[in-house]
């Protein structure tokens, strides 16, 4: 079975890089969907979800547990709901044969099944350059900033609820791709290669 | 121009990588001859050389700046004047064309130049495994132990004295390329590939 993952900076392209390779590779890839697919399982409105994958899991759990405004606590609940719903969905999406997963810790919550595992990374200038690129609302580069700082932050919490490694530690993962100043297309063929030689390897 | 740079921990291969990519690249790799040229220019003894790479610079500079033993003096500029005349010959080198430099901080040394930088790396067990199985003194696993965290320890405060970036801190390169329980030859045609299509991006 193939299993790539990709976790990435927020701007770094790596959800293109994803879709990219599992393209390439030709097998599915899950990113978006699975988020599609918790809604399925909650009856939750999308853009709630959303909301509740990007927002600081830290600043709602644990140290919500007993706070007094019962609405926070609910929040908090259902933020960990939706990680753990999260969770079973990539497993059970993993267990129907090859895919690439972007994000939401895959990596870790598929460590027995032994993916490769890629983190892609990029320098500010061109991470701001390649939201301000395909922005559709129109932030400037200020809230960009405030945005990667955020979402990366939130990611690497996410990742330190599920694991005791660090996220984006080069040690964690197979390859770490920097893609500053690259058109993501082009990395692709290379990168397709280097993948299914290491399953041929595996 | 195309510069490859490796930076490699001990016992990852990058030495292996760094001679087959240039290997399949057609142009030449640069580490132990790199001594050679130094010795040339120096008229000292290959082992002194090699002994002086791989001595702790930091414990005899520059903290032995008015120490009593005028010997140890002797060995901190002697190991200055050793670094110092690898980085002039890096610089020769790099001039001269196309070329893989492996180790010995040429990164940093022809940052100006814009080489591709590589950092390989991998898990213990695979670097002790590389190490036993190319040891020619027939070291055990403790001595390789003590020897791969001397010599990563002298790599990264060689690349501190030059820098103020983070050796193998994954920002500072293009790609990290993980070598654990891979055989170095099977990456090499991926990453072939990867390397033309970055240098046809710049």
């Amino acid at each position: 079975m193939r299993i790539i993952t990709i976790e990435r900076e927020f701007g770094s392209g790596g959800r293109e890089l994803g879709k990219r390779l599992a393209d390439s590779l030709g097998i599915p890839c899950y990113d978006q969907e699975l988020i599609d697919e918790v809604v399925k399982l909650h009856n939750l409105n999308p853009e709630y979800i959303e909301h509740i994958s990007e927002s600081d899991i830290r600043t709602v759990y644990p140290r919500t547990i007993g706070h007094r405004f019962s609405s926070m606590r609910a929040v908090a609940n259902d933020s960990i709901k939706v990680a753990a719903s999260q969770k079973k969905v990539i497993e059970r999406l993993a267990s129907q044969g090859d895919c690439v997963l972007v994000g939401r810790g895959a990596d870790v919550i598929l460590k027995d099944q032994k993916p490769f595992r890629i983190f892609v990374y990029a320098d500010q200038v061109s991470k701001i350059d390649r939201c301000l690129t395909r922005s559709e609302k129109g932030e400037n580069k200020n809230e960009i900033l405030r945005q990667m700082k955020r979402i990366d932050k939130n990611r690497e919490i996410y990742h330190e609820l599920l694991s005791d490694t660090k996220w984006g530690g080069k040690e964690n993962y197979h390859l770490c791709v920097n893609t500053s100043g690259q058109e993501i297309k082009s990395l692709v063929p290379a990168l397709t290669s280097y993948i299914e030689q290491w399953f041929q390897n595996h």
